[in-house]
């Protein structure tokens, strides 16, 4: 069965784009309406996702394009690095792209990130178009306009904020997402409940089998509720300078995870699971939260298959991996904490409390 | 004589700025009033630079962050490249640099335009301000928020439009510029007259030699001027996608000239007097001005020492390379031709013209 098509706006004055979430999207060329006409368009992927999906894309864009060329990244966070970027500036240039060329980035948060970012610096910025087709990049990671590379002595340090002008949002990809992926996926999903709405909490402790089914209904409720709430948050914030941190809920604590074992080793969504659990548990440590609520977000975290313990890296290590992150300021972590179910805010914390938690959460 | 300090204002919105213009500006902090604190600063410049200016900047930085880094490139446009940007990236890692860190570039426009896209891209942004030292970043490329770094396919291939929150032009720094670069400097003060202000280009036409002897009136003019004529064309249009294209006036043939020969062997400033030379009769050879202001203009260009005459790199390579200029459009290359005096506007050419123009002015 088709779910109507449902739509999300991101109101950001001359940078707004709307989201567009249901079945069937990907090969009508209808889903592009409005997007800028260019003498090319280029679909940038990488192996899995283009064998799966990218002949539907091409048979939308074919429409509206004279000329579409697809460009493969190689599959993984280990390459969403320079390398990868500089993979696309060479087949633009190669291919004679101008600066309307419109970018679509088909894929996950990898394939959006590196090709989110080469939009935004190839000729000082050509028009994109974010085509998620993983849960974790339809709820987070192509929605708000982040788009990054790592370098070895960072995760996400080299990007820059860059809207795209369009995403949309094709739930029949997440038919073909390995399981262990729409676990990731689900880290996210369930993150907009403690620092927003505890009421969706609530709906995804009811729905959990129903999305673990992939029920398009239930996929569709979630991603367009996760949307709305990073809509919301995200209008209010663009360039994070304030409320917007409070999207990194576990993100502190899972980069460090990520960063320790080498990216790639764990998935973003497994560490950022992993990292709900201890910055629920720094928060009741805190005073902000109690036991219960710490155990009910825990026990949901575990029930989406995410691991709940981190990798034993010593508590040193994590504040050293920690410092580097870039909410830090002047060498003092800042952790978003949860100051009462669906409300968040930033704030250091004492290193012991900090070492408690590890040492409590860790293998 | 110290000159009065002008200050030019540049209009765009909440990334408006100023523009200091003055003798001893370097080493006073009051010039940088205003600029965010931060706990760190970071100089980008390089060794010749630094071995004149830097400690003055360190005088004045230092009574303003608790700690002041100094990141020197290597010295050149061929060191505008990926490279020069990832030690920027590595020395800001390794040094824990966070996201209020100010990044002030020292030097000319290889070292604004690189430490400025590195201001744009680490951790997505980071704040930083300008201080040109030589004559063509004063009054121009440190103006208008365009940074990049070249690409083996294309020059200023990748980059970002990212305004910095101050520029302090100090025009004692230009005593020790070497004349070539001084005449390189002169072309872009030169470019304005033709596209913008006919009445300054008369100014310059009386002033040259006193521009040449390095009078601090004479220089305060001619950069005042070149950058109001800027703010006002950038004001307009930030992100080039119009009339802010007629500041690269003389720059299509310019850039074939530079990538022709390989990035470094003419100047920018060089390549852009002659590419000036060329788009003027081109402008002639489309029945928009005569050959009178064709010769003027080539006199001036002439008495500013810079080159008339292009590298005979055959006129298909020359149009070859023009075809990859980002202002080129489905393959059709768009010039900035002079309408009449002191006005201009950008348009396609026959290639059998654009042929002639190239025979008659290369070697």
């Amino acid at each position: 069965m088709r779910t109507q098509t449902e739509r999300v706006d991101i109101q950001l004055g001359d940078r707004s784009y709307d989201i567009l979430i249901g079945s069937g999207l990907l090969a009508q060329s209808v889903s592009f309406d409005g997007v800028q006409r260019a003498s090319s368009a280029v679909i940038v992927t990488n192996p899995t996702v283009a064998s799966l999906y990218s002949a539907q894309l091409h048979t939308a864009l074919r429409t509206l394009y004279p000329k579409v060329l697809q460009i493969e990244l190689q599959d993984g966070e280990a390459f969403k690095d320079w390398s990868s970027l500089n993979q696309i500036f060479e087949a633009l240039l190669s291919a004679g792209c101008d600066r309307k060329t419109v970018i679509y980035a088909l894929g996950g948060g990898v394939v959006g990130d590196v090709a989110g970012f080469a939009a935004a610096c190839y000729m000082r910025g050509v028009p994109f178009v974010q085509v998620p087709t993983t849960l974790l990049a339809q709820v987070d990671s192509s929605v708000g306009g982040k788009t990054a590379i790592n370098h070895p002595l960072g995760k996400n340090m080299i990007g820059a904020f860059y809207q795209p002008l369009r995403v949309v949002a094709d739930l029949d990809t997440l038919d073909t997402l390995p399981d262990r992926e729409l676990s990731a996926g689900l880290a996210e999903v369930i993150k907009y409940g403690p620092i927003a709405d505890d009421a969706f909490l609530s709906w995804i402790e009811t729905n959990l089998d129903a999305l673990w089914a992939r029920d398009k209904a239930a996929l569709a409720h979630a991603v367009k509720r996760s949307c709305e709430i990073k809509a919301w948050v995200v209008s209010q914030d663009e360039r994070e300078s304030g409320v917007r941190a409070i999207l990194n809920f576990g993100h502190t604590f899972g980069h460090a995870i990520e960063a320790g074992l080498g990216y790639g080793a764990w998935l973003h969504g497994e560490a950022v699971g992993c990292g709900m659990v201890m910055a629920a548990d720094l928060s009741r440590r805190l005073g902000l939260i109690d036991t219960a609520y710490v155990d009910r977000l825990t026990r949901l975290i575990e029930r989406a298959k995410l691991p709940i313990r981190g990798p034993a890296l010593g508590s040193e290590r994590y504040l050293e991996l920690m410092r580097v992150d870039k909410k830090s300021e002047g060498g003092e972590i800042r952790f978003v904490v949860i100051d009462a179910p669906g409300r968040a805010s930033m704030r250091a914390a004492p290193d012991a409390v900090v070492r408690d938690v590890i040492a409590t959460h860790t293998a």
